[in-house]
């Protein structure tokens, strides 16, 4: 069992950001995530879009900002548990909570900080029966290398941006020797016009070949996937054989058991003390998307002044007797101390 | 007079940064600043310094944190009004407000953003009857080029850091021909050992020379200022001859006028709703250290998330026919389009 001051849930910005404010205050953290690894929304997102309004960052990639925030809170050292999706709360009779989560971990926490966004992300499932038997065999709802199919007629599924590029990658990866399957319910994607370009010269060059159906049932022999029956746009059940099955149907964040955690909620939003950012529950803040106060904007940048406030607001909790002045790391050893740049010349 | 549908007071990041959230919002903005340059507090108190804790920014001076901030502001072509300190404030009939500065400029503003930190920064004068008459002629309570004094007898009166610098820059500067005086009421500085050291080294090469006391009046002859009398260290007023006298006994924020417009005010801080930063006054918001609320902390990046909340507070007053979904830099071709930004290809 992990006993902890903080525990903070999310490792997107705002959660890693909650990590830097805490560290500053003197609090260690341990840090929960769905995913198998930091960025939350913006690196599933949209990793390789520009993002131009957080403040004095011009512009940078989602991949850009939370690579940042990573070296940021380097300092602190905190401790990551990736792929790890919160199922439990509980109070104790000290007043900690213990949290656990789906893969069995469990966290006694002095404070919890939901910094989780829209929720955990998960990818939308295919849903034929069976499917579950061949998950990570056969079948993949995370989005893998393309290396990982190399040699297999390989079957992926969606129309979003995401999937043409997953398409187009493991087209390219396999050198054309075998045509990597795009299957939608119809020729008509949700991408950029140039990302549907490269696909179409793909296909007329065999190394992509587009099918319109929809998966109906699975195709299995010996235990073994062998493919799927589709229905296709005339209507008619064939099949489809293959070797690795991708589903990229995009991700659907879902709040899961937070939502039954017993905090206040408002419309699947967590309510706050905007002074605070804490919850109806005592010692657990919410900041970024998942939580609502008077004048809310889900904007990155919010949620950076949200997890200050509730690093503040949980350090007069755990340490009243530190309380004083605000201090600034421009100007306060002991905040450089924290850093670890206490002794470092200031910039030429 | 100037017409426009916002007024930021204020350059330093927070006044920058409200330039920028109203420039997404489609709002063209003026700006009012007492001092020469952008960059407020942070480029007058710390411009070397390093500034750890601004979200996504590991490390940057003062300086170089404005030096961000004006390029992000850039594609919004705010207009710039340096050395202007405000004055007064008056609602017209049509409910606008007329802003009037020191200087004479005068402006009708739709909204008003009040970014002034701690207040307008002015130097703080050396209090010697008569002094006025001489200033910008041989005195000088702004910091001067080195290149100014040029082959002048000079006197900086100061204890602190930047009088060390100024008076260190100017020595060198003069390439020792003549030693540069630095007065101050005794041989101990507010400032590094590294610089102090620096100090007694150029004192002990004779580029610099220090002299113990304070000035008493001045010593004029045909309307010039031809030195300074000074009570010494042993309680003896001697005479002190020079060209020119640099003042720098630091800089003193001063609320100023703004503490009689009205606002309602709690300590000096205007208050503001939290949701909105309005202030007491319609049309009129507080942003930055100037304000208060509940859980209010003075850091940079609140008011980064302040001048946010109030560009979307003041676009739904000025704008109530564009008002929808909140709408996000990495993905609105509008929001691209007036940061210029729109027919940009991805970074590779």
């Amino acid at each position: 069992m992990t006993e902890t001051e903080a525990l903070v849930i999310g490792a997107g910005p705002t959660g890693l950001f909650q990590v830097f404010q805490l560290g500053l205050l003197g609090i260690h953290a341990q840090v929960l995530d769905a995913l198998p690894q930091a960025g939350g929304q913006v690196t599933q997102l949209y990793p390789d879009k520009l993002i131009y309004d957080i403040p004095a960052v011009p512009a940078c990639t989602g991949r850009e900002l939370v690579d940042r925030l990573l070296q940021q809170v380097q300092p602190f050292q905190p401790t990551w548990h990736f792929g790890h999706a919160v199922s439990t709360l509980a109070q104790q009779a000290d007043g900690r909570w213990l949290v656990g989560t789906t893969q069995g971990f469990e966290c006694l926490a002095r404070s919890v900080f939901i910094a989780a966004g829209v929720g955990a992300f998960e990818p939308r499932r295919l849903k034929v029966p069976g499917i579950e038997a061949h998950e990570g065999l056969q079948v993949f709802h995370h989005r893998q290398q393309p290396a990982r199919f190399a040699g297999q007629r390989l079957v992926i599924v969606g129309g979003d941006e995401l999937a043409l590029e997953q398409a187009i990658a493991c087209a390219l990866a396999h050198n054309m020797s075998l045509p990597v399957t795009l299957l939608h319910r119809r020729r008509a994607f949700q991408a950029p016009a140039e990302l549907v370009a490269q696909f179409d010269a793909l296909c007329d060059q065999g190394a992509l070949r587009f099918v319109a159906g929809q998966v109906t049932s699975l195709i299995e022999a010996d235990g073994r996937l062998a493919g799927v029956q589709i229905l296709n746009a005339e209507g008619q059940h064939e099949p489809l054989l293959l070797d690795a099955l991708q589903v990229m149907l995009g991700l659907s964040p879902k709040l899961g058991p937070l939502a039954d955690w017993g905090l206040a909620l408002e419309r699947k939003q967590v309510l706050v003390d905007p002074a605070t950012c804490a919850t109806s529950l005592p010692g657990i803040y919410a900041v970024g998307d998942i939580n609502h106060y008077p004048g809310k904007k889900r904007l990155i940048l919010c949620g950076f002044h949200e997890a200050t406030l509730a690093a503040h607001a949980a350090a007069e909790l755990l340490h009243p007797e530190r309380a004083g002045a605000l201090q600034y790391t421009s100007s306060s050893t002991l905040l450089q101390q924290r850093l670890g740049v206490a002794s470092a010349p200031p910039k030429p």
